[in-house]
């Protein structure tokens, strides 16, 4: 033929079927926006491979043809990861189609799962055998987890349960010159030789498409007890976070901050929600779970916060009696990134610290903010007990968004560095994807970035894998 | 000058500082082999840098030079891993006196430490603060945490707490090059590009050396309960561990198998133990596990047992009443090398299955060695929790030692076949070093060796760290 990219295209055709190229610009269109529309790329097609096979096949003309690849899960992400550049080379390939529950095996407690499933599917897959997979995210229901394996997802259970790159056991990859690694091994000690599963989790599709993978399974949560506290200050949380890690150990499955001002907006929006410790600065929300229907966990959580309040570390607390009001002490924290949109313009952060610096940095960040623009007002929530915060701004009453907006990358360059003077992390769940990887190199050492540019080239040497990604 | 080498030894020298400069055969010769005796190598010189920037320096040096440098902690790895080759070429860098506790944060639950304290020292460290470093190894008073965490070690505790590479948050590397790769963070959430510590952690030395790590800690177990369980099979002990996890999730924290067998030589050797269960042919020791002091975890050990012999999971159980009695337990657990020992000539393996995998494992590996070897006799034990078994042959009773050890070859193909046939692991927590590296091409694939050669050779190009070890 004469034209060389058709040539190639109709080879992708043979390798997945050609109802699965997408050229037609409203079936492509979908594929090449951010759900939240900051980003927007171009495509020569979408492909959505059956198998791993199939993928395979379609890689190795890719890689022949120098053809850039863009790896997208259920396009829930937050930094860009999974949007092609403008440039039009690319080509999106979509997991979507690669859905199967390969295997579950309840006795290795271990399930088996090809990267297109959703977190929730995968969830419901364990549960169905009486297991717990932990990982949870507000966007589980369209989330894929191949997406949450590829970013090394965190979430609410963290505390407990790690990130997903805790989680997972073996991995399928398609490389970047469409072999196949294929480890999908289900052992809990496995020391023959590197353990090359780690450089694909939280790559961002930068080394290769991870198509399945090994996850481990829980055994499921059966009692449950939940209380909303109220603490004297930031350092008193802290304090009471290591109080119930002795009194509860791996039971403590949540521990998340709230500011009085997140709990506001929170209900401004939402004035259903209860407010049963008014009148307070900080708050924390502790969640408490045991494999055993009917265990003590409730008594046991009482009786720690009880300790903690003889200790100084709590003012108030209220435990919830009843499933319903435990969902509304969740709501209240749950609605907090609504109420903040609803609020107007606001500057998001991913950060996370070592969870003894957060006393001192919140101040110290707070007053920068502030003078820097005043009338700003923190939105300060997170999951204190992994030392990740959700530590964003809102625009002043009344101010305009376009103009508030403006600051954005002065106010990234506070927080950010700050949160570097403290040894923190600009991106503790997010990930890098477009948005942040202008700023690595000011947080990270030249040291680091030689090293991840040379694990790139040994990995990908002619690029092709989600380029202008991450590195 | 006119000899080269001297040039270079100088300018160590002046690096570490002369007196860490061994080259005194008589102060060499412990460096120089491994502590079963098995591996003898040959070396230039050992050398014991005090510090990152000394060690930093002296690679610095090495790698201008192109000497190979073999990275030595402890010297209690069982694949001599520590030990050089026989041509003499290299450097040991012993890491012996970079002992220091750098940082404990206790907010923030973590321990930062360098490589060459002893294991027990940072599990001491830990607790002086009331917190634990689960890390616990038979050879602990004297291996190192960072042959440890080069090692990705692994333990009785595994089930519970994971292997080393799980407790590690951040680690300083001296790299190929004499760069020191900064990475000490102590953070549980960070999405910064590529988690480069994970290629250190478990590469035996071959990308670089550790010289210090953020560990994570975990509060101290203060109440505890032990069983002794005889189960009628391996399937049974199987269906125990899952019925133990779910009642008591990470309370549990121990789930030793034992055969008859290997009681039986653990007590013909140490008669002064118990046999309270005899005349089974499996059984289980269990530990479980409770941050709190006079907590339930002892009766919820016996319901849990209690239903599980209603199940059919149980032929008899006993539970230590006293710490005496918990301790005497435990030795029945802990001798059995040593009565393994002392039974005559054997060949261990180190191996790892999915756990489900187990009961079909056995018989089927059994009937094949006492096909190929009559009269041989299985020792099998180990930590069934995580799939890990150490599964040995002892020589028929009066069998010379040189005429059974000749077998050693033939006996090791067997087993890891059919552990390979199982998709297991030839090395579940002992590694690579020289011992299994000619073993892994025959059970990684291709695609698995060439990606390890591709990191090798982007981290270290001239392969001057620990040569021929692992890849």
């Amino acid at each position: 033929m004469a034209d060389p990219g058709a040539t190639w295209l109709a080879r992708v055709a043979a390798a997945v079927g050609p109802a699965h190229v997408l050229t037609d610009p409203a079936d492509v269109e979908p594929y090449l926006v951010d759900w939240r529309g900051r980003y927007k790329g171009r495509a020569r097609a979408v492909v959505r491979p059956g198998s791993t096979e199939e993928l395979s096949a379609l890689v190795r003309v890719a890689a022949g043809a120098r053809i850039p690849l863009v790896p997208q899960g259920g396009n829930t992400g937050l930094v860009g990861g999974a949007t092609p550049d403008g440039d039009g080379e690319a080509l999106v390939v979509s997991l979507s189609r690669m859905r199967r529950v390969r295997e579950i095996d309840v006795a290795n407690a271990t399930l088996t799962v090809e990267a297109g499933l959703t977190l929730a599917e995968v969830q419901q897959a364990a549960a169905a055998e009486g297991l717990l997979f932990p990982l949870s995210l507000a966007s589980e229901g369209s989330c894929t987890i191949g997406g949450n394996l590829s970013t090394n997802a965190g979430g609410t259970a963290v505390l407990r349960y790690g990130n997903a790159r805790e989680l997972v056991l073996g991995l399928e990859v398609v490389l970047p010159d469409g072999q196949v690694l294929g480890a999908l091994r289900g052992l809990r000690k496995d020391n023959t030789g590197y353990d090359l599963k780690q450089l694909f989790l939280g790559a961002e599709g930068t080394l290769g498409i991870v198509t399945a993978a090994v996850l481990k399974l829980y055994p499921l949560p059966r009692s449950r007890a939940t209380a909303l506290v109220a603490v004297p200050d930031v350092q008193a949380a802290v304090g009471l976070l290591g109080d119930l890690r002795s009194a509860l150990a791996d039971r403590l499955t949540g521990f998340e901050l709230m500011s009085r001002f997140s709990l506001d907006i929170s209900r401004r929006h939402h004035p259903d929600l209860p407010d049963p410790l008014p009148g307070h600065a900080w708050y924390v929300l502790v969640q408490a779970d045991d494999p055993r229907a009917g265990s003590s966990v409730g008594d046991d959580l009482e009786t720690a916060l009880g300790a903690a309040a003889e200790r100084g570390l709590l003012a108030d607390a209220t435990l919830a009696q009843s499933d319903a009001q435990r969902a509304r002490l969740w709501a209240l924290r749950e609605n907090i990134s609504e109420g903040q949109r609803r609020e107007g313009p606001n500057i998001k952060h991913d950060i996370a610290l070592p969870v003894s610096s957060i006393p001192a940095f919140l101040p110290q960040a707070e007053r920068a903010l502030l003078a820097a623009l005043p009338g700003s007002r923190l939105v300060i929530f997170g999951h204190l007990g992994d030392g990740n915060l959700h530590y964003n701004l809102s625009a002043p009453e009344g101010a305009g968004a376009a103009a508030f907006m403006e600051h954005a990358g002065m106010v990234n360059r506070i927080v950010h560095d700050f949160v570097h003077a403290f040894h923190g992390s600009i991106s503790a769940e997010h990930g890098i994807g477009q948005l942040k990887r202008e700023e690595l190199p000011r947080y990270k050492s030249a040291v680091e970035l030689d090293l991840m540019r040379r694990i790139k080239r040994a990995i990908d040497p002619h690029g092709i894998m989600n380029p202008g990604k991450v590195v």
